[in-house]
């Protein structure tokens, strides 16, 4: 698979795995992971999860419009990713993007800003 | 400084450059660096700078709203800005977000979306 076709099928199942079973994305995620959300560092698997599982709204859903990425150099992967945020009961949807630095081991550094 | 401090400094640089004189920009990046831009990738530092001087505005003003960033691991650092961008002539700011990947040797690799 090209590194674009990796990257998108990540993207996919990180959201779908949102969307659906929001406690499944600590396998996503090590010790060593960081998530940096609206400004707050979270640290490691555990806490990164308690952190999106304590989001104030349980129903959403993910559409992606753009994905982007670039070989980080070191094994890893920059991946870049914009859309929408479809919360249950509400008329609009918010706009997201988000930062993905993946590695060849399974760890995710991992940047997010709601707007 | 502190990583964050390096982060801000490094992003209040880089736009002020690029609204000031964006062929200056050349000094930030190498042979080796990546910029995507909305979906196309453009490597080395000669092309990046000939795609940034040739975007269809003249007169800009970026104004940044957010700065995150984490280390990479590698010694390099992962920096996420997202802000508006005032075109000359234009009554509406755009919105658009940036990512850096800052190596510890100054070569960058560089994602970027307008929206």
């Amino acid at each position: 698979m090209d590194p674009d076709a990796v990257a998108k099928a990540f993207v996919e199942h990180y959201y779908s795995t949102f969307d659906a079973n929001r406690a499944g994305l600590a396998n996503l995620y090590q010790e060593g992971s960081m998530l940096t959300f609206e400004g707050q560092k979270i640290q490691g698997s555990q806490s990164i999860v308690a952190k999106l599982t304590s989001l104030p709204f349980q129903q959403c859903k993910h559409n992606i419009t753009t994905v982007d990425c670039q070989p980080s150099g070191s094994g890893g992967m920059l991946v870049f990713v914009s859309g929408n945020l479809q919360l249950a009961g509400e008329q609009h949807a918010l706009k997201f993007s988000q930062v993905f630095f993946l590695l060849a081991q399974p760890s995710t550094a991992n940047l997010m800003c709601h707007s």
